[in-house]
């Protein structure tokens, strides 16, 4: 077998079979298949497709690239929850206490965040003491016990995606389907669990700009994931503006214990529920979306979603009693409000640029190797059709020092357009493909 | 500027501009654009097309990427001549001397074959002692004084060229028509010639399998080429099988010397006539089509075409006797006849074919390095069209063994496909392109 055949094959349209892609990423992944080939052959897929075949093979040829992990040692429907990416997500600190406290079991490997703020394990860190790098058995043993245990990923899993992913980056083959489902349900399927939630991100802030390319996208991860046996919904949810109002790493947990408490409703509330509801409806643990979100509602009401929070960080070895008062979180030495200069109502908030905003503050990694900065970050006050006059405030900046705030107020502001008539708040979930 | 902007840019349909053109082809040269990028942007390109001004753009580039040819020192019209590669294709060894015998400066300098049977300059090795590595004084002063030099190419002419298309070879991205364009005109370009014609191979045994993409090719290299201010002409020609009868190096040589004895009339008689006469009237050496082939079928019939070749090969202290009595050219060992074993009308030969059992003979290159048998090769007896009985001959092995001649009448015998019916030939001459 020629790869340069399988590229003309590709390019003149044609299917690869099963062996083919085989060879493809068993090839790339050992080496034997250099990157200019790779990079030709991600080119001619992202304009020829490929169909519902060859992205279920290239997605298990890339999952069973490295290994995989067994969750058989956990008792119970194992759920596992993905984002394509926005800014301000803190949904996994939200959504996985709620459905762990509901019976389901969370065994969640996560990678650190590289971007504008931390992953969701860097963000777990703002409790003193909390443990990513925990043994198997502690992992294990924690899901069965407590029903939730959020790790960093240690096992080699699904090397050929890495691999990819830093070459699409450089070579303008990202955006193309079968090649993001590929690239995220080999993670996931290679994470083990038996129903995996998807929130396909939509807007200008997103990698999906409109709602149809998101539909496109949440389709194709849905019908990969059924024909690789695993349960699967995935929601579309827009991404015009940051998701909620804290933009950072230990102001995110705290507005994250806030929805828990009962205290945040809105749109990250509305995430939670919808998200949450597929989880368990496709777990069998309800009859439907309604029973769903009144078992939801309740684990909020009656504080135990909250407590499901406090298990994980306290099986972890984390500062638990932060759960109860945030004050023993990470706080900011300097805080700026940033004030409008103009007035009107919000049109529309740049997502990417707020993120590049606490990204300036130190709250995300630019490197691999880089520091997090816990503290800092940016609390919105202003959201999409808000009235705003002149001298109000837009948001709090939370910084390590006066000139960093300065200048990141001065950033925040131009992440804010204006309209001088009242504006509508498009509908946050735009949809969801089960 | 980054590449990967400039892969998306390409990626999603626009126009590349002459400055991000240059930086990529400088880029690549020099080696900080790394493999990967470009394969990707072949393939983007391959997709989504340049246009006009960013073929030139891409020509201009990959010409100045190395030295350039300065043929001011030679008086008078030089011209040049390119074939998009053929199987049997002695055309050169023809219409140089036709040309230069009417007046048309020739200064060629030629790469050595690799492929199914030699270059040009390894054809003319036939002729003992012919020395193609020739003093740049001896080349301008040959062509000055007799009106031509074709020598094997010493200077660093095009190394973008060299480099990309090694590349694309690998990746699936030859069949581009702007990437063809810029490869071919980029060389034509540097060589100096102020009159440049095209054969472009059109059918089963070229890249171009249709006449509509030779065509698109033809209208592509014509177009580039007058951009740049040389008067370039194309010829569309027919490679549904091997051009003339000989296939090899010596046995083309001695093809080449029956048609400028007015011996061989035919398709390469035509061929040599239909460029020879874009030439002259280019080179403003003739008013029109029809006073061209007059001129140049009277250096035919008074022998001055003829006599060209062997003061050509004088020029370059070769035996230029052997125009003259060809029994002086090297002659195979073993000659064979390849006996048919169907009957039929012939419907077709397998060009590529036809080139590979020469190849198999010994009278290709496979490797850079490898060493050409020039005595080696295949004279067919029957072409398209032609009544062949059971027991006929299709054509004679001139070969080096027995054991390696009766293997290649067998490969032979299977280039052939037969018709119970009357087989019309294809027209040669498919058009013109000024």
């Amino acid at each position: 077998m020629q790869m340069t055949d399988l590229i003309a094959k590709k390019r003149d349209g044609g299917a690869l079979s099963t062996e083919e892609i085989e060879f493809i990423i068993r090839g790339y992944t050992e080496g034997s298949i250099p990157d200019y080939q790779m990079s030709a052959l991600c080119m001619a897929i992202l304009f020829r497709g490929m169909d519902d075949r060859e992205t279920l093979d290239l997605t298990l040829a890339m999952m069973h690239s490295g290994e995989t992990l067994d969750l058989s040692p956990i008792r119970g429907v194992k759920a596992d929850k993905h984002s394509t990416g926005g800014v301000g997500d803190k949904t996994s600190l939200i959504l996985c206490p709620m459905v762990a406290a509901c019976g389901v079991k969370i065994a969640k490997m996560s990678g650190r965040g590289l971007g504008h703020t931390g992953g969701t394990i860097d963000k777990l860190e703002s409790f003193k003491g909390f443990v990513t790098g925990i043994s198997e058995q502690t992992f294990f043993d924690n899901v069965n016990r407590i029903g939730i245990a959020i790790a960093g990923q240690t096992a080699d899993l699904d090397p050929a995606d890495k691999k990819l992913y830093a070459l699409r980056d450089v070579t303008g083959t990202v955006p193309s389907i079968p090649l993001i489902v590929s690239s995220i349900m080999s993670k996931k399927l290679a994470s083990g669990a038996d129903v995996i939630v998807l929130d396909v991100k939509c807007g200008s802030g997103a990698f999906m700009k409109t709602p149809e390319q998101a539909e496109e996208l949440a389709r194709g991860l849905t019908r990969v994931g059924r024909l690789a046996g695993r349960k699967v919904a995935a929601v579309i949810t827009d991404m015009d503006e940051p998701l909620g109002n804290a933009v950072g790493n230990a102001i995110e947990v705290k507005e994250a214990i806030s929805v828990l408490r009962g205290e945040t409703k809105g749109e990250l509330l509305e995430l939670c529920l919808t998200l949450g509801s597929c989880i368990l409806t496709e777990a069998g643990l309800a009859a439907g979306d309604a029973e769903a979100r009144e078992k939801l509602q309740a684990v909020i009401d009656d504080g135990s979603a909250l407590r499901k929070l406090y298990e994980l960080v306290e099986g972890q070895f984390g500062e638990a009693a932060a759960v109860y008062d945030t004050s023993l979180l990470p706080d900011a030495k300097v805080k700026l409000e940033a004030l409008s200069e103009e007035a009107g109502f919000v049109a529309h908030i740049q997502a990417e640029q707020v993120g590049l905003v606490s990204m300036h503050l130190g709250g995300g990694r630019v490197t691999k190797d880089s520091e997090i900065d816990l503290s800092v970050g940016v609390f919105l006050h202003k959201k999409v059709g808000d009235r705003v006059e002149r001298g109000e405030s837009l948001g709090t900046i939370h910084a390590a020092s006066e000139e960093k705030a300065r200048e990141a107020a001065q950033l925040l502001r131009r992440c804010y357009s204006f309209s001088p008539d009242p504006v509508e708040k498009p509908p946050f979930i735009k949809g969801i493909v089960r």
